[in-house]
């Protein structure tokens, strides 16, 4: 019996060299916190991976370039949420520019080393002004203890506040990993999927963006929602080295960090009812099993069957088979929980009650296939599609 | 005020040397017709395409071994509705090669010139008896003028009957093509998307499989419903050539049938209230604004926003910009119905009001796209994605 979502955390730890705080400066319509801010104590090794899409928030061509110019050094990233600053043609990319020249004057750096970063419904002016006029309060609540504030200022649809810690080596040179992340549409991999804050006094090490794109790859790109992915997609990852601990940024600690923000994307899907673990296992590479995962994990007919509680061995069967991956479905074998349906070519009809109630029972559920052609796996994550996500996204603007 | 679904039909004429029957052998649980025929009045030439899923249905390899031994040439198709034959293991080819031959015994040709299709849900074994002894009621209701009995008999979740038909030349000698298909749910693209069947009495030119192909492409091949394709998808084109019109099989009086049966498709997808038109323009390619209108086509969100009345050109270009295809957000333009809401890179949100006055009044909409930078288009035909399409696939089998 286990459930989707995780313990709902009070207050989070940041990595030594980082502290965070989080306000409402007018933005979101009931008062709760859009604006935030992840503060590094001095300018910060810092990787980014940014959406695939055509489409981009104006934010995105800013971050590229200040990061360029800052040579990959970052004292501190704003965020806003409520306004994807997307769409918003030249006008965007001077409001962006223009938050972060105002945040910079204020903690006297260069402009260059404050990225922006806006998340929300696309078309309308990034309000630079409501924004603008809070920065010297935001900046007054900064703290290594409001980790939590800043969870709950980058959130749009997200039912909670989505952060992760871990810590690696003994107690008192322990590195430290933080995350935080936010959904819960328009959730598919790619680069990227949302955004995302990965913050670390662990030792950066050499090439940070492709530690970074290895860690996307095992994490982020692994969950999907409903495989549309959005204009404003954007993961950070910030390495202060302040840890006397010798593991790397990319180490343990920050996988588990992403593995487990991941999983709560999935987890927190809009509509959700079910975080879904699609284990895929007996393929050829690595690289087919992910790619027959994300076929399933983005089937509407497979999603819908969990939403009905229905182990629809037929749905995930017929979804692997469209993948463009070669197996045989007469070697193939589909469970759901620990229930076998499928094997040798034919259904086991008497064990669908047993899967039944592993739908009905748990918040976390499993669906498996094994190929029957290698033995490379993968597991992707997604959640089950419902009347609600209908719901919610035929009426977001109205 | 265009609406989503055509007149119904209550008699359709099919092409020289066709006839056609249907009638209730037990399968549907509430008496509806569920068993149909299509027979030739002597070997017709026959062209087929089938799915790409590597999931497939019985009949599917027994259809290809069937045609290859008749050299293409066809008497009948038989075709059962509510039950897929479709992992059901040897036994299921077994009781597909059964049901053409008792059918080829009846009406004295080789077993070879009979094709069995079979759709419905997959799993369970397919009850032949049931069949085998309703194949006399079934021939002595076969006539040229019964072709709604056989559109009826295939249907599973489709809410209404489809088929179409079209003549070419002049009155005395116009050359006739009529087709039936079936959806509802599981349609997508690359072959095959559902069950189709064209006749023709129009001369077959001298590759009809190429033929086919074509015609798919122009058609059936551009709808969508969820993405998902099933392993039972299957189109047959029988051509007997007992016009004496000279047009050949694939022109255009049987590209308009298809086109039509392809457009009723998607306005009867699972839970549809309203069919989609995706326009694109202004490509660099046809493949490229088929790919482009294939993304926004399958876009959840797209989908949704639909649902909602919604003119989201937000989403249509996001999922534009995820397709692979590349073009300028600045040079591209969106319009929703008549009503241009995107262009130079910003929206007009005061243009939205009778954007969405075309969503809500309209049953037969048009989301469209001009990426700027060709002059290659295509259309591509859809449904809004509503609480009801979760709610018939959650519940399908329970």
């Amino acid at each position: 019996m286990s459930s989707r979502l995780p313990e709902t955390l009070t207050t989070i730890t940041l990595p030594k060299g980082f502290a965070a705080a989080g306000l409402h400066c007018g933005l979101k319509a009931n008062g709760a916190r859009d604006l935030g801010l992840l503060l590094a104590d001095t300018p910060t090794r810092t990787a980014a991976l940014f959406t695939q899409n055509t489409l981009t928030g104006a934010h995105i061509p800013v971050c590229r370039d200040h990061l360029v110019r800052s040579n990959g050094l970052v004292r501190a990233i704003l965020v806003n949420s409520r306004n994807a600053n997307c769409a918003t043609g030249e006008q965007g990319i001077r409001d962006a520019i223009s938050c972060c020249r105002e945040l910079a004057q204020r903690i006297g750096c260069p402009t260059e080393q404050v990225l922006m970063v806006s998340t929300g419904p696309i078309g309308a002016p990034l309000p630079t002004q409501k924004i603008v006029q809070h920065l010297d309060q935001l900046l007054a609540k900064v703290s290594p203890a409001n980790g939590m504030d800043f969870a709950h200022a980058i959130m749009t649809t997200d039912t909670y506040a989505k952060a992760s810690t871990a810590t690696f080596g003994d107690q008192a040179n322990a590195a430290r990993s933080t995350g935080f992340t936010k959904g819960s549409g328009m959730i598919h991999p790619n680069m990227a999927t949302m955004l995302g804050f990965l913050t670390t006094d662990a030792q950066p090490g050499a090439d940070l963006q492709t530690e970074l794109r290895l860690l996307a790859d095992q994490s982020f790109h692994r969950t999907t929602v409903d495989g549309d992915t959005s204009p404003n997609d954007s993961l950070f990852l910030l390495a202060s080295g302040l840890s006397s601990e010798s593991s790397t940024a990319c180490q343990a600690p920050m996988l588990q960090v992403a593995r487990d923000l991941a999983r709560q994307l999935a987890a927190d899907g809009e509509g959700a009812s079910r975080l879904i673990t699609i284990e895929v296992r007996g393929a050829r590479t690595e690289a087919e099993a992910t790619q027959v995962g994300r076929v399933i994990a983005t089937s509407p007919l497979v999603k819908t069957a969990v939403a009905g509680r229905d182990p629809n061995w037929g749905r995930i069967l017929s979804a692997a088979g469209r993948a463009g991956v070669a197996f045989l479905t007469d070697r193939a074998r589909v469970w759901v929980g620990e229930t076998e349906v499928f094997q040798h070519g034919v259904p086991h009809p008497e064990r669908e009650a047993a899967a039944s109630e592993h739908l009905r029972n748990c918040e976390s559920v499993v669906l498996g296939i094994d190929l029957g052609v290698g033995s490379a796996e993968a597991d992707i994550w997604t959640c089950d599609l419902t009347a609600d996500y209908v719901q919610i996204n035929a009426d977001y603007r109205t």
